[in-house]
């Protein structure tokens, strides 16, 4: 059976899973680079893009997995660029990943604003869908086949799709700093710790990992 | 020199230090037992109260650190009693912890109404101040002589001495759990992270613990 995935999924100590005041020159606004040090770091990040070198560490063991059986990703629509309101018939903005995006599948973008779909090189192309979570699950399973469904982020859409009960693996990267401000990764869910099971693992980096996998429903039933 | 530190102070995934709600029954609030189960397992905890067994491992090793070398405590009024606004006349609760707490030490609970000091049994006394951070800090210092300062939480008082950049050492303790309201340890301390050095090891309770140790303060003017 398919899985719902998340991955290097990054959050300050504050619980911050990036900053405000997104722009095309800040994908994550005022918190720059700081959640996603350790993962540009990594040996992993930097095959996406072709390059050689990076950390081989447990960092890098965590986010080698991202991409491992995804068949489809589901992504925010802050996630793929930093416009909001409708999309302008001349906006020719194909994400920030150049021409070959690292992501080789359909990708699926939650948007209320109708937008053409957008073939890249490799594999990857752009949908925009106006859906609800379980109805964007629906598309993008179908598309992924017998392959697992990546949520890709943002904060905003993890929250909802947790919300919904949809994620059977989390991968979340505690950072330990203090951002202050910007789109909270878990407003309205206390207590979903209680449907996974959570390991923590901490990395000389200093970043934690954490991983939540979905209790069988039927256990998690009787268990409340 | 002695030093300002804080120990075993538990926060939740989504950075809360304690829920909402507290009560002279639920000390914590509306966060119930959920931050310091860890903690009460351990040895250290039930060593404090006269009991034998408890966990050994990691958790325990931070955790028992809290008393050594510390002269004096610093709390805010909410650690001491769930009571708001003037205290009054008749009011005979002494704090949580019986007739002979933990402490051991003068402690120094900070609120804004007059409270008669108390002595309990075993070198404990409350004292109530109603002072800035720094000015707690002197009476606190003068009453520890040569011994550290433990700022005792909770997360207010935490927060309030970050501010003020009076803490050198702190232990954290983040618990895998959303608690989804409570108060929040971070509030207003964007990038406190970067006047500390910071280690993090994770323990198979499933708890982070997070030391901060400051940086010497000319090292850190230039590090900016």
């Amino acid at each position: 059976m398919p899985l719902v995935r998340v991955h290097n999924s990054s959050i300050s100590l504050d619980g911050f899973g990036t900053g405000e005041d997104q722009t095309f020159e800040a994908p994550f606004g005022t918190a720059g680079q700081r959640l996603t040090k350790w993962f540009v770091a990594t040996s992993a990040f930097r095959a996406m893009f072709g390059s050689a070198g990076g950390s081989l560490g447990v960092d890098n063991a965590f986010a080698a997995r991202w991409n491992e059986g995804v068949g489809a990703e589901i992504m925010g629509r802050a996630k793929f660029g930093p416009q909001t309101g409708a999309w302008k018939d001349d906006d020719d903005w194909k994400g920030w990943w150049g021409a070959e995006p690292p992501f080789h599948t359909p990708c699926f973008v939650l948007s209320h604003h109708p937008h053409p779909p957008i073939t890249m090189e490799g594999g990857t192309s752009f949908q925009f869908l106006d859906a609800t979570p379980e109805e964007a699950l629906r598309v993008a399973q179908e598309a992924a086949g017998d392959l697992d469904v990546r949520i890709g982020g943002g904060p905003t859409t993890v929250r909802e799709f947790l919300a919904a009960d949809l994620i059977d693996e989390m991968h979340l990267a505690v950072v330990p700093i203090v951002l202050g401000r910007g789109v909270r990764l878990w407003d309205g869910l206390e207590g979903v710790e209680e449907r996974f099971d959570v390991e923590t693992v901490a990395s000389p980096s200093g970043v934690v990992h954490l991983t939540f996998r979905r209790r069988p429903r039927t256990e998690a039933a009787h268990g409340a």
